[in-house]
């Protein structure tokens, strides 16, 4: 196995809803996207997509489960504090959940979360020693010899 | 915002024991991972994180929730169906459970999924329609005009 991850796909309620929200954020849905039934969003290197919760499940051969924490958390990593805020922001006003305002963390950087419409959580983060390249890419610091 | 994620933190109970997962899977931790409580990978463009599952519900002032599926699927792309098989079988290797043999697809692909020690869930697939490209990137058909 190469390490690479190539998709995320967050299982929703309604793939239309869901597809509005993340277009509003300002991700552009590619062609192969299909109406009602699922989305594939170019996020940067890494494909977002929207699936049927109970279609998702049913693929995996798992159990559907309950809604609340996924365990997992999505991150959006932008330049400065001022940018988290401002995310923030416009992803309230796209119907988001504010969980918790952009503050001060304690490993240095300046942080804030939000829920989309499934309840899904995107970090929204500003981390000065990850900087981001010019393709907007986090810059991990490298594995130890 | 613009169209970009950055992150992807997995929430598991115990992050040595995760970290030697993946690594056993091929990623390699960068040198900013902290032993006993996060590991940061290059997962090809975003970054693959491991944290604990309840500080990760408290990072995000979220309730901690319950166990089962997350409502979200990880996927890693390859060139082949024999690819997928091949994947499979080091994922079982590397203590992961099988959740769907690799199989055809009714949209044309071959797929199968794993489930990593936490029951995060990973489709391994070959999709015909979405070319690899030279860093092992999913090709997405453009977003129509």
């Amino acid at each position: 196995m190469e390490p690479r991850l190539s998709f995320v796909t967050l299982g929703v309620d309604d793939v239309e809803r869901s597809r509005k929200f993340y277009e509003a954020l300002g991700f552009k849905a590619s062609a192969a996207s299909v109406a009602s039934s699922v989305a594939f969003f170019d996020a940067g290197g890494v494909v977002l997509a929207l699936f049927g919760r109970e279609a998702l499940a049913k693929d995996a051969s798992v159990p559907q489960g309950t809604a609340g924490f996924s365990g997992v958390a999505l991150a959006h990593n932008v330049n400065s504090g001022a940018a988290v805020d401002q995310v923030l922001g416009e992803a309230v006003a796209a119907g988001a959940k504010l969980l918790k305002p952009g503050q001060k963390a304690f490993w240095g950087g300046y942080t804030g979360y939000f829920a989309d419409p499934d309840g899904h959580i995107w970090e929204v983060a500003h981390n000065p020693f990850m900087p981001l390249d010019a393709h907007g890419r986090v810059t991990l610091p490298e594995p130890e010899a």
